[in-house]
Formats: structure tokens, sequence, C-alpha cells
């Protein structure tokens, strides 16, 4: 089973790291570019397992608040798939 | 138009930063935990556009190419949305 969890910014957090890109997209010539915002891909390979993928998704939930995301500052969205 | 890339390691690349969170989530109770790779999801704001998703996609590609992922190390992988 394979998990991926993408961890955002929160909306109102400033991103300095979204916003350099956002510059150096523009100074390399990609005009146009409105707003880009930089989170964390975590692809988790959890082998085989007995677990549903129900219950799955609460582990990672789990995981991701306490350690991969910090839920002050950012949102986590899972995904599982076989 | 709203765009988003994900950034991996190549597979034959380390990921120190993947094995530290495999361990630590080891140590907080998560068994079974065999792999964990850590990427990048950079989300871009393209605001309204005459171009074409295609267009818009290879746009994107070379963006990629040039400032987003390092190509000697990682893949990347590019999606739209309206």
């Amino acid at each position: 089973m394979k998990a991926k969890v993408l961890v955002r910014l929160k909306r109102e957090v400033l991103d300095p790291q979204g916003d350099a890109v956002r510059r150096a997209l523009g100074t390399l010539g990609f005009d146009g570019v409105r707003d880009v915002r930089v989170g964390k891909l975590i692809e988790i390979d959890l082998g085989a397992s007995a677990r549903s993928s129900v219950e799955v998704t609460e582990r990672l939930k789990k995981m991701s608040d306490e350690l991969l995301a910090n839920p002050v500052i950012e949102d986590y969205e899972v995904s599982v798939s076989d």
C-alpha cells in the first residue's frame, strides 16, 4: 500500500520561498504567473498490510498531525493507493 | 488556471530526509513503514489565460526544467486545472 501526503502552508501564512520562485519565473521570461506556493510531497510505502484503506487513512492523519506537518501553519491532504 | 508540479528525487538518488522521517515514524510507534520519500509540491496560479491547457503544460515543463526541478537528480509531474 502506498500513501501520498501533500503538505501545504495555510493560505494566511506567508510563503517567501514561493514568492522567490514567482519572481525568478518572471526573470526567466515566464509572464503571467500570479502566485506560487511551495509545499511538501511525502510518499510513504506501507508494504503489505491487513488494514483497510479507511484505517490506513486514519493512521496517516495521525502521522501527519504528529510528525509530517505542523498543524499550526500547515494543512495536509492524504491519499492512499494499492 | 492553476497548475500543480510534483517534484520527486529520482529512484536511484538517496533521500536522507525521507530516511529520517521513516525512522522517526518508527520511533513514534508507526510500525510497518517500509520507505519514505520527500519531494516538493509547487502550486502555481497562472491567472486567466488564453492559452490552451496543452500550451500551458508545455510551459510548465519548461519552467520545471529551467527552475523548479533539478533534472539531474529529480523527476517532475505536471498537472493543470481550471
